[in-house]
């Protein structure tokens, strides 16, 4: 025990424009300090910076470059222990998480093909950003493929495959650039590239292999990739080399090239990658079944594990080891929540208020957030679809929008935003009641992300929407200080850390700040208007009324005839 | 016709603040001068401005004096003459028009009760303007019974009397003040009023008696009065004396008391009263079937008249005589268009859109107006209902509201507000064909009102959506001038007037200043986007999903718990 007194470990946290380090003390969980490294080329998306030049890119693209991820860790690490006054003995672990499906090809050594000459000035060869989007037309491919044969596998992930994910950016670099796909030994997410550069191991973690990269025990089959292009037949056996390990896993310990590029000692532990969004579990003490984690920004990202797995329909995804280490993870999500409520203030204002929010310094957004505060349920009159963005889960449909239906001359701007986030809360509720219909249980219901702390009227609307508790998360530094949970599990109770995930987190995770408690008159008036939410769903959404498809079909083409 | 070189008539318009007189040349139309000359107590809708003081009105109450109607009267004709250079001896007739319905309450001989010391402190003794909505539960009432009854008038009203009509108002009388019901010896509308102060005359014209008084050849019967209550069984004997008379009729010519009021010559022709809006027609060229008048302005009024009675469902009037002489008026309208462009432009602007029409030292709804000139139909993305006021026509509810569907991160104001725009189109073409597919002709269509004039991007759409040539009417003086007409018309050829209404308004009517003509590529896209309207409008509007009400209802009881 008295090596925990003093251990403690690192949580690495690669997100889109930077890395963060927390350095997390074992015993307690508190937080000793922490730096942040911004990457130098940021994100490339309008030119690729390619040591001959700049090379413009098409629409949808959005690149990184290893070498900054690299060089922003070599920094990122010592500034973390300086702040934090730790000293590299100290360290007992390290853990990684990184934005994701955030994909390079590399050779067998794991050395990138972008920094070779010879792929420098070829877009496909660099790292293809989660946000990047230039493969959705094998995406659409491989959708259809996959409905065609009947893959078994595709009900896991709701019917439907992103084109962020892994296999989608493989196919879009195999018909763009064929000598990329046919020099790459190697396709992998960049949290397990930067784990093998730490450890010289080459693992691959169960969070993105299962929610990225279609694993669950293994890839479909060779017959399914060959039906998508005969040169992808052996793309597992040629191109994913490394097994898959569960979350929470030591992939390794610090090599002596890890050791280097971090200032840390050789022989520190080191934990298999994880995703930025799953690996908050442990840091909110969430290590057990139907605990929901939700993270609450510009989309709501809704995770929870189960023992047992459940073809639940109209999920993101359900993968084994997927949230935490022994258990079936779910997620599902609202793809439009921060970024709906941020195009209200933008456009849907009165000029008093505007002038209001001038006057006091606010912003729109959260003046707006402030005065819904004061009403109550139906008062506003006003019913919303908060489909800007389309809808991620239940129904899996880019191409719906937003609605707002039962405005008279004495709505207000207030009224509607009312309804806007009263609509987030519903959508929440259905991905909710959906898996507790198909017997997933969520018992618990924990937000996390920048809504939660910074909008008490929209977590007790979710309270009373809910009819269930609130809880908001006691850190902002869920995805660092998860890692740094899952650093002490990698580093075992024998060097100071623990071994179970359920005891790191207990000791290292946070309680709660807040917790919102559901208004039982409030949450019947929602039932009553959550009934005609399902109704509008049904109307709008399954094919009752497919008239936002054709005001979008109508609107592409306009905008395509014009152009 | 040496007579009619020199001859000039008076138009006469009362509207809700003020009177109007217009001199127009009867050989040729020329507006030669006019006055306006507002009401000292305006409308009383906070107070009511009695001889012995203050006396506070409840909600929903608009009254107006009597006395104010004639004050201004005697001030406005010798105004308008002085500045038209005419003398009383050139005028052959005199025209009035009127808000409707405005009804006021006399002795026998025409003297308002509300003038007297025993009445003048009783709030219904006073001129219930248009306006004055006191009187819905009476409307409820009146509505109810008609429809248990199964009166056959009711199909004439598209199945609903207005709260603002004329036995609503009777009946809030009778109920709350039966001393004045008890007194009155007349309940009429003020337009038949002045006339009367003008001929000494009691006249009741068609258009009035048709469109707010249930008269078509005779009113409903003694037992439906005798329902709505055992005291009304007689009150079109006891309370409604002195004959309908068609529009276009001469009323009498000025007595001396006329003439003293007025300053003109006793022995002028002075025309049956009219509504302000339908007495337009004439002013336009518009005298025969077929050819629509759209008053396009807070709200839409649309008027067409037929040789044929059909019982067409959804409109608002279908009266013998109602708009023009010897036709059947059909009305039917939109309770919601400028009202709902102005709450738009008040409550759904982006900071930059305000700005700019700052900057440019324009109203937001004019920049809103001026852009989406510039877009093709269908490349908004989005549809409204633009029921903020309820659907006047053809449902006839004013419970339901507003609607828009299609929003994503792309979409603007401006997009919001061509959608809206396009819903008032789209609504104004479902009256259209209702008309045309129940037999009634609408082979042109007339603009006029403050929209048409001032915001061409609006025409175009109406054109566009309508597949029809859309005119813009070629005066701004509609009513005043009509009336005007309609004074040569009851001066007759004798006096140097008309003999016919079509030849008084190819006289003295105006051509239309401009003409949009529709874009049959584009009239093609809103074909298919009227059908999606039509959805809508079946969902929302017709019972498929009572969503609207709800909403309402809900809204109304909390915020009344509350309170």
């Amino acid at each position: 025990m008295d090596k925990r007194r003093d251990a403690v470990t690192i949580g690495l946290d690669f997100g889109t424009l930077s890395v963060r380090a927390l350095c997390v003390r074992v015993s307690d969980g508190e937080e000793l300090g922490a730096a942040t490294v911004p990457y130098e080329h940021g994100v490339m998306d309008a030119v690729l910076c390619a040591p001959s030049g700049e090379i413009p890119l098409p629409p949808n693209w959005a690149l990184q470059s290893p070498q900054d991820y690299l060089e922003a860790l070599s920094a990122v690490i010592p500034a973390a222990l300086k702040t934090a006054g730790v000293s590299p003995e100290q360290v007992i672990g390290v853990g990684v998480d990184f934005t994701t499906c955030t994909l390079l090809p590399t050779r067998a050594d794991g050395s990138p093909l972008c920094l070779e000459a010879e792929f420098e000035n070829e877009p496909n060869a660099w790292v293809k950003l989660w946000k990047h989007h230039g493969a959705q037309r094998f995406a659409d491919r491989l959708n259809e493929i996959a409905a065609e044969r009947g893959e078994d596998w595709l009900v896991r992930y709701g019917g439907r495959v992103s084109s962020e994910w892994m296999f989608p950016k493989i196919m879009e670099t195999l018909e763009e650039a064929p000598a990329v796909y046919e020099a790459a030994d190697v396709f992998l997410d960049a949290a397990d590239w930067i784990v093998w550069r730490l450890t010289g191991n080459l693992t691959r973690n169960s969070c993105i292999a299962g929610y990225k990269a279609l694993w669950c025990g293994g890839y479909p089959s060779k017959e399914f990739f060959r039906a998508l292009d005969p040169r992808l037949g052996n793309v597992v056996s040629e191109k994913l080399p490394g097994p898959v390990v569960p979350v929470g896993t030591r992939a390794g310990v610090l090599d002596e090239a890890g050791a280097a590029l971090t200032g840390l000692c050789p022989g520190t532990a080191v934990s298999a990658g994880h995703t930025d969004a799953h690996v908050a579990a442990p840091a909110l003490k969430i290590a057990e079944p139907g605990r929901m984690m939700a993270l609450v920004g510009t989309s709501t990202t809704l995770l929870v594990s189960s023992e047992k797995y459940v073809p639940v329909p109209g999920v993101c995804g359900i993968v084994k080891d997927g949230i935490l280490p022994g258990l079936w993870g779910y997620e599902a999500g609202l793809g439009c929540v921060g970024d709906a409520f941020g195009w209200f203030a933008d456009n849907c204002l009165s000029p008093a208020l505007l002038d209001e929010a001038r006057e006091r310094g606010l912003a729109p957004v959260a003046l707006l957030t402030e005065k819904i505060g004061a009403m109550e349920p139906g008062e506003c009159g006003v019913m919303a679809l908060n489909w800007w963005n389309g809808n991620r889960n239940p129904l899996g449909d880019g191409d719906l929008s937003g609605m707002f239906v039962g405005m008279n001359l004495t709505t207000t701007p207030v009224d509607m935003f009312r309804a806007l986030v009263e609509a987030t809360a519903f959508g929440t509720r259905l991905i909710i009641e959906n898996l507790r219909e198909h017997g997933v249980a969520v018992d618990e219901f924990m937000a996390s992300g920048g809504i939660p702390r910074k909008a008490p009227s929209i977590m007790q609307i979710y309270a009373d929407v809910l009819g269930m508790d609130v809880r908001i998360a006691g850190t902002k530094e869920g995805p660092a200080r998860g890692s740094a949970v899952y650093a002490a599990l990698a580093a075992g109770a024998d060097t100071g850390g623990y071994d179970t995930l359920s005891e790191a987190a207990s000791h290292m995770g946070t309680d709660p700040i807040r917790t919102y408690t559901p208004d039982m008159a409030r949450h019947t008036v929602y039932d009553a208007l959550y009934r005609d939410y399902l109704t509008l769903i049904d109307y709008f959404g399954r094919g009752g009324n497919d008239i936002m498809k054709r005001l979008l079909n109508l609107k592409r083409k306009t905008v395509h005839g014009r152009s």
